[in-house]
C-alpha cells in the first residue's frame, strides 16, 4: 500500500475528475458579497460579479438597489446615467427605471413601453456588508444569508480590507481551507511549525466543509499573541475552519491562557472571507478580522489590520502565479491529490456537484 | 394595440435580425475616406482601413497613392520604407514598386519579376479629402463619390476634426441619425427640448435615409444661435440629416431670422460626418461643421470648434462605452426598438442588404 | 521562360506548400540554448522555451539544473521557491525536489510520495553557453550539440549580446540566411553595394545549409575593416553562413590582405547566432562576434559590440514589423520566392520536415 491510497477517500481516477476548478461553471444560485455597506451609495458604481456587469445605488430611504449595467434599448452603461429621486436615467437616451427595473419613462414615446425593463437582483443587507442573488430572483430566501452576525455585534471589534485577485475562487477556497502551507507561505505570521503538525478533525456537513484543530500548551502564534500581549506564556489553542459556501469561508479561533489566578481567559478571533466570483478568472475578496478582547486598543487594531494585509498579500501573490501558471502552460491544471488535500478536495466536490455541469474538456 | 407596434415598420421578429451590427461583414465597394488632404504627403503614413493596412503617399507630381502595406515578397511593412520619386522601396530587399503597385526593380534579380505586384487602391481627391476605394477596382466610379462641394466653396467656411474611435460604424450611424438622444447626452450644446419633441419625417431614398425636420418661432440651439449673435430672437429652424452612403453622414441645418427690417435672413449651417471603419469594432472619424454667413469671423471658429468637438466627445465616450457592453458582456447585442429608432433600423437595414450576408451567428 | 522559373529548385505550387513558417510545431528533439553561463547561477531564474515554462539553477557544484517551473502538486512556480543545498523547495507547501526532478520530501505526509516528481531536462554547458534539451530524454545525445569551441578558445575574443524578439525562430533563420537585405536594411555597417552582387554557392548538406561567398580584390566592410585597420586597401573576402541546426546559425567570415611584405595576413571573424524559441511568435537570441586578431584591443571589442548591436536592432525591428503585419492582416503568411530566397527555402523545408506535422490549415 503506498502513500498514494492516503488521498483523500481513496478516490479512484474517475472520481478525481469530479472536482471543481477553474474552468467549472459559476453558481448562480446562492447570496455573494456585492460589496462594503459603505461601498454603496447615492453615487452609481458599476462592478462586474459572476460575469455579469452591475449598477448598483442606494433609493433615497438607503435600500441597496443592483440592476443590469446595460439599458436594453441600446445598451448604454446605466452606471454611467444619474439618478433623479429612486429612478435610474439612461443617460443616452433618457429611459427611467425604478429599483425593480421596470421602465417608467420613455421620454421619446408617449407611451411607457411595458416590455422595456432592465433586469434587477435581489439585494440584503447585513451589518457592514450588502449581499446579492445572481441566480434565479424567486431562490432568493434571505434565510439563506450566511452568518456574519458578529460583523454588527457591540461586543467585537473587527478590522477589515479588500483585494481584487486574478485567481478563480476554488483555488481561493482551497488556499482557505489548506493550512498545511502556512510554514512555507507564511512564515512571519501564521505558520508556527507545531500548528503545521496538529491534528486536524475534517467534516462534510451537508454543503459545509469543517476543518477542528485543536493544540495545547503552546507558543501563541505572532498574529494573535502579540496584540493580546500574551506571546510570554503558553496557551491552548482552538480552530474552527469552514466554508460555509460557495461566497464565504469562516474560521474561528480561540486561544486559552490559563496561567492566570483569576481562572482561564478564551480570546477568540472570527476571520470572515468573503468571495465573489468576478468572471471564472478573478475574484472579489473582502475580509474582516473580528475579535472579542481589547476592544478599544488600537495599537490591536494598527497590529491586526497590518499582520492580516501581509498574509492575505502572500496568498494573493501565490493564488495569481498559479493561475498565471496554469492558463499560460501547455498542459492545464493538473492535480497531485495528498491526505492533506482532503478538505479542499471535499469543497470542490461541492461546488462541482452544486455547478451541475460537467467539467470543460 | 401596445406601444412595440409603433416600432418602425411593424417589423416582425424575424424581420428584426436583418439589421446591420457591429458583426456585420464591411461594406469594400463603396468609396470612403483615407485621411484629410494635408495627412498625405511625399512622407510614407500607413493607416488601417476596412481590416486591411494601407501605405499612403504622393507622387511628385502630388498625386495620392495607396498600396497595401505589405511587401509581396516577404510582408515587410512598405511604409517603412522609402521614396524615390514616385518609386516606393521596400526597406527589405529593396523592392521598387511604382504608383500602380507594379514592380519595377528588384534587385537581387536580374529580370524583374512578372508577378511581383502589390495591391493598389483607387484614390480620387475632393477638395480638403482624399477618398479610397477598396472594394472591386473594376467598380471604382468617381461619380459614386458623395458630394462635399460647399468644403471647396468660397462662399462657405468650415472648423473641422478627427477621432479614432472604438465603436463599430454602425454604431456612429445610428447616432448620427438618431436626435432623441440630444437632451441626454449633449444637454449643453445641440440638446435643446422643443427641438427634442419636434415633429421627424424619416424616407428613405433608394439607399440614402432622410430626415426632415422644422421648428418654427423658437430659440436657436447655442451652436448656431451663439457665432451667428441670435440667441436674443426667436428664429425659424430646419434641418435634414442623410445617411448618403456607408462612409457620409451629412447634416443641413438652417436658421431662418424673420425679425430684421430687411426681410428674412437665412443662416446655413453643413454638418459633414465622414466614417471608415478601421476593423469592425474601430472607426476613423474626420467632420467638418461648415457655414455661409460670418466667413471671416475668428470668434465664431473658435466656438464652433469648441462645441462641435465637445458634443462629439460626448458622442465618442457613449459609443466607446457601448461597444465595451456589448463585446464584454455575456449575452451579445440586444436591441429594443421604439418608434425613434426608425431612421436607424432603415439604415441598418441598407447597410444589412449592401452586405450581402447573414450575421454571424 | 520566365523569371520565375529560376525559383529554388523550380517548385511546384504543391511543393511551395511545404515549407516551416511562424505557424508550424517547434521541433523538440534539439539541443537548444538555454542562456548564457552567467545568466545561470544559485539564484532560481525562469524562462520560456519551445512554450514550456522553465526554472533553472545550478547545484552547489555548480552543475546547471532545469525543471518544469509548476508544482505537480498545485501547479506553483518553483522559480518562487528556494534552494536548499541541490533541492529545490516549493514556496507553497514545502515540497522539495533534487536535481533530477525526484520529490525527496513532502513535508505534510509522513512518507514521500513516490509519483510525486517534476520533469528535468538535460543540460550542458559548453564555455559560454548552457544547452538544454527540451525533447525525449533518451535523445539527448551530447554528439549533437552544435560545434561553438572558439568561444572557449584562448586564441578568440569574442563580444556578445541577447535580445528577446517577437518574431517566429523560421523567420529569424531566414533572415540570417539571407545576404541580398544587407545594402537596404544595414547600409551603414555590413552591407556593402559589390557584396551583394557576389556569387553565392548554396549546399544542402543533410540538415546543414551552407552559403559560400568569395569577392577578391574589394573594399572591406566597415564592421571588420575599420576594428583591424584595413580601411585604406583592397582585401579579398571569404565567408561561410551555416545553418547549422534549428537552434544555431553561424558565419565563419574571413579577410585577407595580400598587400603586406611580409605575405599574405588573414583575419578571421566567427558569428555565432543563438535562436532558441520561447513561442511559436516570440524567440530568445544570444549572439557572439568572435575574432582571431587584435585580441587585447579594447577599441576593437568597443567598436565590434557597437556595430553588431546596430545590425542586429534593424534586423529585430524588421522581423518585428513582419510578424505584427502577418499576424494581423487578413491574410496568413505568402511567400512570393526568387532565386536568393533559396538558402532560406532549403531551410524551411528541412524545418517543415523535422516538424513532421502537416502546417495549419
Amino acid at each position: 500500500m503506498n502513500e498514494l491510497s492516503r488521498v483523500a477517500e481513496n478516490l479512484t481516477p474517475l472520481e478525481q475528475e469530479r472536482f471543481a476548478d477553474q474552468t467549472t461553471p459559476l453558481i448562480r444560485d446562492c447570496w455573494y458579497v456585492a460589496g462594503f455597506s459603505d461601498e454603496i451609495s447615492r453615487e452609481i458604481i458599476s462592478r462586474r460579479l459572476l460575469g455579469i456587469d452591475i449598477a448598483m445605488y442606494r433609493t433615497v430611504s438607503g435600500e441597496p438597489v443592483a440592476v443590469r449595467n446595460r439599458c436594453p434599448h441600446r445598451s448604454f452603461p446605466l452606471a454611467k446615467g444619474r439618478l433623479d429621486g429612486d429612478t435610474l436615467i439612461c443617460g443616452y437616451h433618457g429611459m427611467q427605471f425604478d429599483p425593480s427595473g421596470r421602465c417608467v419613462t420613455m421620454p421619446s414615446m408617449p407611451i411607457v413601453p411595458s416590455n422595456a425593463n432592465v433586469l434587477a437582483f435581489p439585494m440584503a443587507e447585513r451589518g457592514p456588508i450588502v449581499w446579492i442573488w445572481m441566480g434565479d430572483a424567486d431562490h432568493a430566501d434571505e434565510d439563506l444569508i450566511p452568518d456574519t452576525s458578529w460583523l454588527a455585534d457591540a461586543g467585537w471589534k473587527s478590522v477589515r480590507g479588500q483585494f481584487r485577485i486574478k485567481t478563480d475562487y476554488v483555488s481561493m477556497h482551497e488556499n482557505l481551507l489548506d493550512q498545511t502551507h502556512f510554514p512555507f507561505l507564511h512564515p512571519g505570521t501564521v505558520g508556527t511549525p507545531e500548528y503545521a503538525r496538529s491534528k486536524l478533525d475534517v467534516r462534510r456537513v451537508g454543503d459545509v466543509v469543517i476543518i477542528d484543530r485543536a493544540l495545547r500548551d503552546a507558543a501563541p502564534p505572532g498574529i494573535y499573541g502579540v496584540p493580546m500581549q500574551l506571546m510570554d506564556r503558553k496557551v491552548d489553542r482552538f480552530s474552527e475552519a469552514r466554508f460555509a459556501s460557495p461566497a464565504i469561508h469562516t474560521a474561528f479561533a480561540s486561544v486559552v491562557d490559563r496561567t492566570g489566578a483569576e481562572g482561564p481567559e478564551t480570546y477568540r478571533f472570527n476571520i470572515t472571507h468573503l468571495i465573489t466570483p468576478e468572471t471564472n478568472e478573478s475574484i472579489h475578496y473582502w475580509w474582516f478580522n473580528s475579535r472579542d478582547r481589547r476592544l478599544d486598543d488600537p495599537t490591536a487594531d494598527e497590529f491586526l489590520l497590518v499582520a492580516s494585509e501581509q498574509a492575505y498579500l502572500e496568498d494573493v501573490e501565490a493564488l495569481e502565479w498559479i493561475l498565471e501558471a496554469v492558463t499560460t502552460d501547455v498542459e492545464p491544471q493538473f492535480d497531485l491529490n495528498f491526505a492533506p488535500d482532503k478538505p479542499g478536495l471535499l469543497m470542490r466536490r461541492i461546488l462541482f456537484e452544486a455547478a451541475g455541469a460537467a467539467k470543460k474538456a
